[in-house]
């Protein structure tokens, strides 16, 4: 039986096996979205055993987990160790298909040298006993794994208050991974949540010296933060919503809401909330415009679901999902606004729902200018779509409706320094399937002209678009 | 030129060759939702012809064939069976690549031992004959079908009122096949419907011996045909339902929505009927939890859209469609009310428009729990997805979000003795899914594996999850 | 390396092999609806260069342009015809999985004889004068494109204004080609836009010599509009919609919707305006069925969405996107109500947006009957769906729940001499689907049975359809 995880692995043809060993493989990579903690990277982290780099915090797995029956103890657990690694291992055969099965494989070959056993109840013990000792070694740590991936630059995802303290430590080093910020500024959207809004407005307040009493001063305050983070080498923005919010109304009314969302805890109707993030959110794209950062919108999320999970372990912790936002007309009345006010910058949409693929690769499509190719991106396949057929859907939309050769490509979205392993994973997925249409006659059999292709989707096209 | 229907039949592979004919093909099979007639299993129904067999009750022929410009009378009218059958062999080359065209001849094949000949008008006259010679044999009978077919167990639909008494006589007998009741109370969530309400409850009345003056007697009632259908072996429901209704209510308000509903023909707003059906459900819920009940959902069919037809022939002729339920955040809140009470017992959410399939595979995986492995299950492509390109995306959603291997599988959904041939179809299409996940290097080449996942989820699967 | 267009272009097996070349290649070709301007015709069109006759109007193409950083001069500026062709190469590389990378290597083999070249920046000049030679030649006009495709007949696209002059004038030469209008009142639902509608209707009481002054009157001058259609040999309307409008009202409300937009610049209420245009859209219907035309319907698309740039450009320029229409509640009670009142005629549904695929497939199964096969058909895949998944989609969705083999197939929608390449890329699509299906086993491996269907889809089943 050949090795799973082999040379060619998801390479099913010439083409393919030409286009990922001829023309990407040896790419550097950036990773223009993840959740790294940069503390980590500074104080170069190391792990007892392969659990603790494979099970805290990675909320897919404990998914799996929990869909395979395992008792809450085993994820996020108090659980020993090595039992969660048991519990995780038996889960394995029953993921056939899933691109966990893959990664999980992916990674243990490439970050600890084991690709001749499948991971399941039986092989458990020994995988672990090899990959400890892997650990254990001296040459595994957060920063050996992102050079040995060929890291060339990763963007984490930070609040405006964050004084990114971590970041400027990091900067003064050798360590040659640039590691920079995004300005995420979620928190000062929630006006919906009092209790937790004013907080955060004291920290912002804090953060930026100013006192924040209406509007105008939260504008302020974020847009010296915004600077803030420009001085410290952010490029890059990132918005996270359930849809996409427009709501026309009068500035005035805007101030109005915001002024009674933090004078008292009386209930803000849903349309003033809609209203203001819709303001807020265009307010934002032009401090993002004028410095001519990338904006990042990732839509659709339903997070939460499950109350009584959400109260014992709050968020990100494996009870989210992917939510409806049919937003087809909100988001080209946001598009078309900025669009009106000369303030639509660089913007990659991150979709969450495999049905709206076709509408948002199209509407890409009517906003797009000269400022560069490929202005408007439709972001890489996203959490619960990044899977195989994800990528496909991904591939298949934006080919048919845009152009696919200007896709500035893959990010690992992770928490994990194991994760760029799924970079090789999009690259060979993206091999394959542009060497089917070839072998298939629907892309020319000319391999340079592909190579190209996939040599800009992995790397040269998110390398001319961000620019760090 | 090969046989259509051949021993490879879907099977393109070694793998999926060696998966169907080595793992899966001789397998029982457990049809834990059907819509057969217990009184036809316990008086073992025979037929003169095969129109009987065919056309009588098939309104998924009978589409085809009014889709191929066929009058109603060779539909649902009262043209010869003759004629009926001839009008249905015409349309049968149009329906190239529909699954119809599979299953009759999958059914030629296996029932009358037809398979030299496709189904055309030029060949309907000797089909004709040699099926009906094959009906006359005195071999052919609804038990001999389900016999034949290797059939474990069934579960039928039944309403609360239904006394069961044709489960209870053929319980009594030595049929080798268990056919257990599902209990189905879609009639007593009617409330939008006064007049077929009103006659509802009495026939519930009659079958609970309760009288039904407010919200909680049609709770108490409920209950005990609930422990009525459980002594009766019982262990699954089902709802059918356009949507899934949510929406929070007080007890007092939903008592007097009942009140109104019960008291008057008065028109009750669509607000009070989706909380009224909203807070059943959740009761509902709570009563097939506590027994330990597999609980059904079948989600977002929109039925009777042809007046015209439907005043004329009733119901289940042909004559309904695929809905848009867009219940993303309704389900979520109605399995996040059961998880917060603790009455998320087993469910089975059966989806019926394939825009929904990821969307609901994300979401089981926000509600799994340690009760049992694949707790909440995504069920098998219902009705308009049952196909196999219906198939195909319920496995790429599943797979790509969840445990397939955890799924339970195929139902027939069928009023037909033949439709078990669908068992084998779903089969055959698993395999050769699987086969090509293999042969594309996507799933490890080790057929061993691969050959528990298809064993699981054609048969133990649903074993172990059902436990009748 | 093999030429891109090879004579076995997307036909990757035997089968697909022998249905082209030996069942469709030679067959005529009907394009009921597209967007010719008939003066063209007439006057036998020429053109000097490529850029003309390719990027004269086609926003297909300016979209992918932007897409790709050209500035707006290259697409619908002043730049030298040269400079844009250039620009348009350029781009080429990167739509590599672009129905547009087809159509124009298709384009340029069958009009230009240039196959042994792939566009891009570095061929732009030598492509540009082999192509602009062969334009100069003499043998290359609008009459003569038509007639090299093979075409029989085509539908323009209308309003009732039209005095349908030019058809008149072609309709008197001999010109082997018929070119037929089809009857498209958009304009007469507009009620929304005050002063276009104004003056529209004047233009309505000047064709239609019927002076307007209430609903009653729109529907007789619009009646006496499809009277002289008929006359002119228009068999087929069509209905440009954002979604199915469908609102129950009294007709006395309509007729007062009516006079206050005739009356005023009054702001009509959102439910208004959808209750004029549902019953007007019931109306027009009528008229279709009673003359036994087939009636169009175009839903979903969002039009103008880049505000600047419509104000700049005007309407179809390439700012249009694909909408969420949502409609299968109103779709079906608006096919039920033209089926209660018996005048639902022959309907072709295009839809835009993929999602809906499985819907409106499922959709029109429940309005068959027997005024002919196919009576209601899920339209060619449109616009934003034009393209090899778009095409896959469409018959996977048609295939599964209704009978692929009446589909009355493709139509260019284009208004340029070349699109005619479409239908060759239709049929090799289509024939490369129904050839795969045959090699996986799923379709008979019967030529003539698959042989029959492609050339039914391919022609056959147009030509009785519409019955020119």
């Amino acid at each position: 039986m050949k090795k799973f995880i082999n040379d060619d692995f998801l390479l099913n043809n010439k083409y393919s096996r030409d286009l990922y060993h001829g023309f990407v493989e040896k790419l550097p990579l950036i990773d223009f979205h993840c959740h790294l903690d940069v503390k980590e990277i500074c104080e170069d982290a190391r792990w007892d055993n392969i659990a603790q780099v494979w099970l805290g915090g990675d909320h897919y797995k404990w998914r799996l987990m929990r869909s395979n029956g395992a008792d809450e103890k085993y994820c996020t657990g108090e659980a020993p160790d090595r039992d969660k690694f048991q519990k995780f291992a038996e889960a394995m055969p029953y993921m056939l298909g899933n691109p966990m099965y893959h990664w999980s494989h992916l990674e243990l070959a490439r970050f600890f040298g084991i690709d001749d056993k499948l991971l399941n109840g039986d092989t458990a013990g020994e995988i672990w006993d090899r990959a400890n000792e892997v650990l254990r070694s001296g040459d595994f740590s957060a920063r050996a794994c992102m050079i040995k991936s060929g890291v060339e630059a990763v963007c984490t995802t930070d609040d405006p208050v964050s004084d990114l303290s971590w970041h400027k430590k990091l900067s003064e080093e050798a360590f040659p991974v640039k590691v920079l910020p995004s300005f995420r500024p979620d928190k000062a959207f929630a006006i919906d949540k009092y209790e937790t809004y004013i907080k955060y407005l004291e920290e912002l307040e804090n953060a930026s010296g100013i006192e924040i009493r209406c509007y105008d001063d939260l504008l302020c305050a974020l847009k010296r933060r915004h600077d803030f983070f420009h001085s410290m080498g952010c490029r890059v923005s990132d918005y996270g919503m359930d849809t996409v919010w427009f709501k026309n109304a009068f500035y005035y009314e805007v101030e109005d809401t915001f002024k009674k969302a933090i004078s008292s805890s009386e209930l803000i109707a849903p349309d003033e909330v809609a209203a203001f993030k819709s303001a807020l959110l265009l307010e934002c794209a032009a401090m993002d415009s004028e410095k001519g950062w990338v904006r990042q919108m990732h839509i659709g999320a339903l997070r939460n679901v499950n109350v009584p999970m959400y109260e014992k372990l709050g968020p990100d912790a494996g009870f989210d999902t992917m939510g409806e936002s049919n937003c087809a007309e909100s988001i080209a009345s946001h598009l078309n606004s900025l669009a009106a006010s000369c303030t639509l910058g660089k913007t990659v949409i991150y979709n969450n729902n495999p049905k709206d693929n076709d509408m948002l690769a199209a509407m890409i499509g009517a906003f797009q200018d000269s400022e560069c190719a490929g202005k408007i991106q439709l972001g890489a396949p996203w959490w619960f779509l990044d899977s195989l057929s994800g990528m496909r859907r991904h591939y298949e939309a934006l080919s048919s409706n845009g152009l696919f050769g200007r896709f500035v490509g893959m990010v690992t979205d992770s928490r994990s320094f194991l994760s760029y392993a799924r970079h090789e994973y999009f690259r060979r997925a993206l091999c394959s399937t542009i060497g089917s249409e070839m072998e298939a006659g629907r892309i020319p059999q000319d391999i340079e002209l592909a190579g190209s292709l996939v040599r800009g989707v992995s790397y040269f096209n998110a390398k001319g678009y961000f620019n760090f």
